[in-house]
């Protein structure tokens, strides 16, 4: 007997409150009341034989033995932690916490915000570092396990989060340190939500102190200084929407709920929405700054080095009586002016992310007109608009062109023996993508992994890891660029030899994983999110019990950033990665990457409403001799060669215009019909 | 670039609050501090094109116009409700909520609490009434639309839950009744959850009281009483650990968070703490009863009817001096004893269940002392114990051979041209589970659908619908039992004539989808749950756009409920449906159901520790001639004829035992090696 279709966690999301408490059961409340905090913890439904936690030693790191070889990337931090510890102890605290990001929870940060990276060593993308006065900690994610045990000196200890029993930081430092320790930490670097959770988890046993100071910067003596280089407009051209458009549409979102105001704290928002970019992040085309929106005016604050007469005159600053306007002011600014708004009547319910917003921008806005939830920007952006679309399936094309070219190339001159290495071969496939329309720059540092270092899932070649790339193992080359029509990334797995079985049987498998995420078809109104369809991209590794240790799908930008922030379900207009992998630690790597984009599906009955597919935006050829058709089912494999002609078509008919013949002819071996 | 692996929602649950508030965006937080209810609403993350709310209107019902011919199921209740407002008034309300369910949230309920079956003749296992002075309206989900329908008179609004745009019961509330509206419910019917849900949801419009009398019984002149047949022991053969092991594990479960009691208040979890069954509820073989466990003692409160002598004796009840015991009080004890707590000193955290305690039992229990959670007996419960498995194993079996045996006969029968219809069949096949061992009784009104009725997801027959079964359509049999050693729960979709070639389209889809999920396989450390894996049901259906209005799986009990609470994610011992279906409205059903257990599975590689993945314990053949083998994949196929070996195996080998040659011939032909 059936039970009842309880709506999915994803849906839930976008339900009413009611149903919200009818369907899920809800493991923590936490109330925020505006008299103060009122906080209850939950009981949490533990896992029977996974609640104890493990404990963690500096026995656990890598070449950390009695006259271990010391990996050549290994940085030693002991100086520079030493003088952490002084200022921990100059400010009266027992433990600091460092995490990777800066105020507006960017994935990739300027040099000035690397602070992580300058106190531990580790460079990797995503990571918290704790410094107490007698031991240090840093915790990562998957992607980062095997890098950050080769990066961290041996006084590290390398928490790998998400593994059972691994303790969570809040949960290590109630271990570690006495009843009524002090941790400090930048409240200015943390979201609101996870400093709240920070507050929550710390018991009665520890405090965590908010210090404005931040103790990394009174060390860091060589800081480098912020860019000062000013923003720009995106034309109509690139953006398909006026600015004046976007911020009437997030009027009119807001107003159905009843808001008045949103706080926008993330560059990629502010960028989107006002139709400028900027250069203040490595490979993300944004600069610092907020923007308040609310019913009667817009307001961006940025340094007054953004700034330029092009960027006023596209603003409208300083015109408002006559038309729509941006007020600009200073940066810093936004906290007095957040605090005001509790005097302003026309303001009651000031919207602003938990996720994404600052401790620091949380705690300045009235908690009585304070109303957290997702940013009504990001839910706008994410569904790209035609031009947008246009515009990216343009620049992923120009991307293949590139990249096929270069992968003839490098065919080539591999087989010819001649020598190249992982970072020789990066700077050229850059030189390759520059000759293309609107290229802006990279979208991030190219991942160009040879053999055992494609098992370093977010490898990035340095001299001092940099491997010859040969005819032995596979090249796992995960790449992408900022072209001013749209933004790409696209992984692929060579072999310039014999590849083994195992890494046949391997690639296959990614493969069809690939192949089962993209084909899936599914109804507008079951809500489909990301956590209902990944065990499509898994299930055939899972089988035989592989894995892999990373996320299939993130979204990804318009001229913005690679990883951009997705809604909770599946809607036409988005843009994502489908990219399984698998990583055999110290041996090799395999990962395969496509974009692709929700687009309606024709079916041959409507059951309830239309249905949704993915169509592939990436346009590039597998490697034939990595994929053992037999594998393939037979719907596989009509996919595969339905994805080859049209790669031919597209990509073959771009290259022959540009007079591309060696990439076009390597194009045309690797798109051979499979017979399957 | 990959992405971080965010834990799934469903691991989320079992993890830290930390790691709760890193990873997911709540929509809501909700405050219970104790002094009073803190409630913060959240903005939710509207769908931007699914915010509105559709007007349902009377228009909107089945056969509802002038002169149209009214269902033979449809009850009149115009007489009922009439009496009702009387009462609403007298009590100086505006509105009445009636649930379908009873004091302890079971799915079905005893006659005497068929409260929302009488008031408003819809007999489904899921809906919600609500008659104000002028409108009255009932909320069901997507197994009853269709019987909803047919049964609600004309008078009532039909609010089909789960469908875009339909409001829930609060917001229709708020739109109908003027500010200052009363709305009345009793509170001891609602669970804590949802009653707090409608707190949170009523805005400043309209007020939920709580009103003690409940009004319907008030009305209901002729409402049954409650069974008075006594509680009985369950043997240690069935139950496979004592109750006083049992208590002792939840002891130790409950001191590793630091909690001292635990309110029990559902049946089954009663039943399975004490090893005691009953005859309260229907299908349920349970009695009325809480359980209140604290570190040195163990109280259940019952109605002094059920308790005999063999119960006393088995709960070691007044021997507390030298053994375990179990004080016995009077079932409506319970309020004064939990709120007697506050004043106990070796009590300071309280554990109960916020979706199964009701808001009565919840609002005895002293607020500075309740932790609401998971029940711990629920998910100890949901692992069975070795001989709980092979006693599900064995009734499986047992179950197999009278269903094959059944279906065989009505083979036989229909197509000699003999007269049978749906009551008659399920009557027939009753007699044939009857004489299997340990046999108690159906676990649930046998689902005997043909044709149009077999659309009527939940549709159960009656005199006034009962169908002939003819060769001229599919028949959807869903039927189970309760026998001593296990729960059944079993789906096949028979055709005794030449089905079109769109229902063979669609019993293959179905049937491919079932296949996919009992063949995933994935790493216990993955976390996987429901969610992640329903996809591999529906997608065969959803790739043409067809889908169905119900949940693919539920958990099984052991001599307890058909629908069981299950643990967040899978684990090892676990029971559970896998039962895709499609219904043409108006035309035929379809829908295949197993049950499966969760196992070890063997794989080849060992990524991250063990796998797990599913077994089959349903051992039923599916129709050769509604599958069009074309449509299978080689594994599908494979994965066919393996389950078909074991059914000739185990199952044939055991109506050869009992000597029921036809059944095991019918078998036999049913269980052919598919060639593909």
């Amino acid at each position: 007997m059936v039970q009842q279709q309880i709506v999915r966690p994803s849906a839930v999301m976008k339900m009413s409150p009611t149903v919200v408490l009818n369907a899920v059961a809800l493991v923590l409340f936490l109330g925020h009341g505006s008299g103060g905090t009122v906080v209850r913890r939950e009981y949490p439904d533990v896992p029977l034989d996974l609640s104890m936690t493990l404990d963690v030693t500096l026995d656990d790191r890598y070449n950390c033995g009695e006259g271990d070889p010391q990996p050549p990337n290994r940085v030693d931090t002991a100086e520079r932690v030493a003088r952490l510890r002084q200022e921990i102890a100059n400010y009266g605290l027992d433990a600091y916490i460092i995490p990777t990001s800066d105020a507006h929870q960017n994935e990739f940060v300027a040099p000035a915000d690397q602070r992580r990276n300058y106190i531990s060593g580790f460079s990797g993308s995503s990571g918290v570092a704790v410094v107490t006065m007698s031991q240090q900690a840093l915790w990562t994610d998957g992607r980062y396990f095997l890098q950050a045990d080769e990066q961290l000196d041996c006084h590290w200890l390398l928490m790998k989060s998400g593994l059972p029993g691994v303790p969570s930081l809040m949960t290590w430092l109630q271990q570690v340190l006495p009843t009524g320790s002090r941790v400090g930490a930048d409240p200015t670097l943390f979201s609101a939500q996870t400093w709240e959770s920070y507050a929550l988890s710390q018991a009665p046993s520890i405090e965590v102190v908010a210090e404005e100071t931040n103790l990394v910067d009174v060390i860091w003596t060589d800081r480098p200084p912020y860019s000062t280089e000013p923003a720009f407009v995106l034309g109509m051209e690139f953006a398909g929407k006026s600015w004046e458009d976007k911020v009437m549409e997030v009027r009119g979102v807001l107003s159905r709920t009843n808001v008045d105001a949103l706080v926008v704290t993330t560059l990629d928002e502010v960028a989107w929405l006002l139709n400028l970019r900027g250069h203040d992040i490595p490979y993300n085309p944004v600069f610092r700054s907020y923007v308040l929106v609310t019913n009667n005016s817009v307001t961006l604050y940025t340094p007054a080095d953004k700034v330029t007469p092009e960027v006023e005159s596209h603003l409208h600053a300083g015109d408002c009586a006559t038309v729509n306007c941006v007020t600009i002011r200073d940066y810093d600014a936004i906290l007095d002016d957040l605090s005001d708004l509790e005097y302003d009547p026309l303001v009651s319910r000031i919207l602003v992310s938990l996720s994404t917003a600052s401790y620091s921008i949380y705690s300045a806005i009235p908690s009585s007109k304070s109303v957290s939830g997702v940013s009504t920007v990001m839910l706008l952006k994410a569904k790209k608009n035609e031009v947008e679309i246009r515009g990216m399936k343009n620049a992923h094309v120009k991307d293949a062109v590139a990249l096929c070219d270069f992968l003839a190339f490098m065919e080539r001159e591999v087989t010819a023996g001649n020598p190249w290495d992982e970072l020789s071969a990066s700077d050229k496939l850059q030189q390759f993508r520059a000759e293309q329309e609107h290229y802006f720059g990279l979208s991030f540092t190219t991942i160009s992994a040879f053999g055992p270092n494609g098992a370093v899932i977010h490898y990035f070649p340095e001299p001092e890891t940099n491997l010859a790339i040969d005819a032995s193992s596979t090249y796992v080359l995960d790449s992408g660029v900022q072209y001013k029509d749209g933004t790409t990334d696209v992984t692929r797995t060579l072999h310039y030899g014999e590849p083994t079985a195992f890494q046949v049987d391997a690639y296959t498998r990614v493969l069809k994983g690939q192949l089962d995420f993209a084909a899936v078809v599914f109804p507008v109104a079951s809500f489909i999110s990301y956590w209902n369809i990944d065990i499509l991209a898994r299930r055939n590794l899972y089988e035989v019990g592989l894995d892999y240790r990373h996320g299939t799908s993130h979204g990804v930008g318009m001229f913005l950033f690679v990883h951009e922030a997705t809604t909770t379900f599946y809607e036409v207009g988005e843009f994502m990665s489908d990219e399984p992998g698998y990583y055999e630690d110290g041996e090799f790597g395999i990962r395969l990457e496509n974009v692709v984009t929700v687009v309606e599906a024709e079916t041959p009955h409507v059951f309830s409403g239309k249905s949704l597919t993915f169509e592939a935006v990436t346009l590039v050829p597998y490697e034939p001799k990595l994929i053992n058709t037999t594998m393939l089912t037979r719907d596989q494999c009509a996919q595969m060669n339905a994805y080859n002609i049209k790669i031919r078509d597209v990509v073959g008919r771009e290259m022959v215009a540009q007079g591309r013949q060696d990439g076009y002819e390597w194009l045309l071996t690797k798109t051979q019909p499979l017979d399957c």
